[in-house]
């Protein structure tokens, strides 16, 4: 039978398969970035669910270390024996609260910046996405149907079919042609912006902790100084076995 | 009818009413000194409470940074534009977890020290103290019977009462002033023992948080130096909104 099929057919078939090879080509590439993005959301989902963890513990221990120098702060008016030492435990609590409400505030920030690329900028990307797959399946149907008219007999009859056919495929190509480029645009920008607000975001949330321990470093010296404690008493050659533990 | 009381009668009162003031001088300054142990203990348990709380919240908190560090890690290695700023984030939060976990020793030894001392030596001490005040009430029930008793007709008849009365209120005395001198010696070595063992473990308490900031402090300065990180960068400039926050 094949013998008696017309050259003009096996031409079109020909350069269907051609043209087809090449979209399917482009389309992996596609497919693959989209996998990774989905993939990555899911990341960034879990780091920002973890932040917003650290964030509601923070919280609460920043108001335990509030009460703790409170009460601290009590005992040192009433015991005159340990006076000193409750004073700059209450004094090192309330230290650590207010620096504690600073690093809140970054970690929120933080936790603010990644949510609107994760839930805002991504997931609207992801959106055309979808629209791109299923104007992919819509213009596979077209696609097949076409096919299927020109491997068919071509007289006045199924001509116009053929021919509308042709239309309904060209349309749905367009389509399909379109938003495969919206997409791949769409994941260029994305993928520029998401690594610029991640760069601000990463190091922010990482100098903001620096700064936290920094700041809390040097204001505690000052404690130190101001109480005239050496590092190393009785009870505490600590820092060495605190080390060690 | 005060004429006709015998001088033995007024004499004896006298002897029990300048004997009385002298005890009740000495009870009061015990009374005081029971009360603001009393009132100490339950501030101790205070501090203990807050600083168990606090040893949970740094738990769990250390739980989050380990998550945290597992989660950075994996997107350093899977993302090459971002691999350095997720890697020293995944650093910095395995460090805080390491080095709170070794906080964490430290708050819990405090907790077992101030724990034993409030629990153990401060409660056995107001045992003896209940012991004390019991033994007072029994005392006062026999010493006014044997004023009443002196007060009265001294006969062949009462003359027996009036000793075994005598007997009674010596035998109680006598356990009172040892019960009383119980007390004021068990103050004494509680009071020492008690400045010691918070002394120590206040400058503990006080010196394991500041070692745990200058550790992370020390070590967090090495992350930065290994990844060449400026602590002021784009969105960054963050350490001085920081502090305003």
């Amino acid at each position: 039978m094949a013998l008696t099929i017309p050259k003009r057919v096996l031409l079109k078939q020909e350069h269907f398969k051609v043209a087809r090879e090449h979209r399917q080509k482009v389309d992996l590439e596609l497919e693959a970035q989209i996998d990774i993005l989905r993939d990555n959301k899911k990341k960034y989902e879990n780091i920002l669910k973890l932040a917003q963890t650290l964030s509601t513990q923070l919280f609460q221990m920043v108001h335990t270390q509030r009460q703790l120098g409170d009460a601290f702060a009590d005992l040192s008016l009433k015991s005159l024996e340990l006076h000193e030492e409750f004073g700059y435990n209450a004094d090192t609590q309330k230290l650590l609260a207010k620096n504690g409400e600073t690093l809140l505030g970054a970690i929120n920030f933080f936790i603010a910046s990644v949510n609107t690329l994760v839930n805002k900028t991504i997931e609207d990307t992801l959106m055309t996405v979808k629209q791109y797959e299923s104007a992919r399946i819509e213009y596979d149907a077209y696609r097949t149907d076409l096919e299927e008219l020109n491997l068919g007999p071509r007289d006045a009859n199924t001509l116009p079919k053929i021919e509308q056919s042709q239309h309904l495929f060209q349309a749905h190509k367009e389509k399909y042609d379109k938003m495969r480029n919206d997409v791949s645009v769409k994941l260029k920008f994305l993928e520029e912006n998401k690594v610029k607000v991640l760069h601000n975001q990463l190091v922010l949330f990482h100098n903001a902790i620096a700064a936290y321990f920094a700041g809390n470093q040097k204001q505690l010296e000052q404690t130190l100084k101001q109480f005239h404690i050496k590092l190393k008493t009785p009870g505490v050659d600590a820092p060495s076995w605190l080390e060690e533990q």
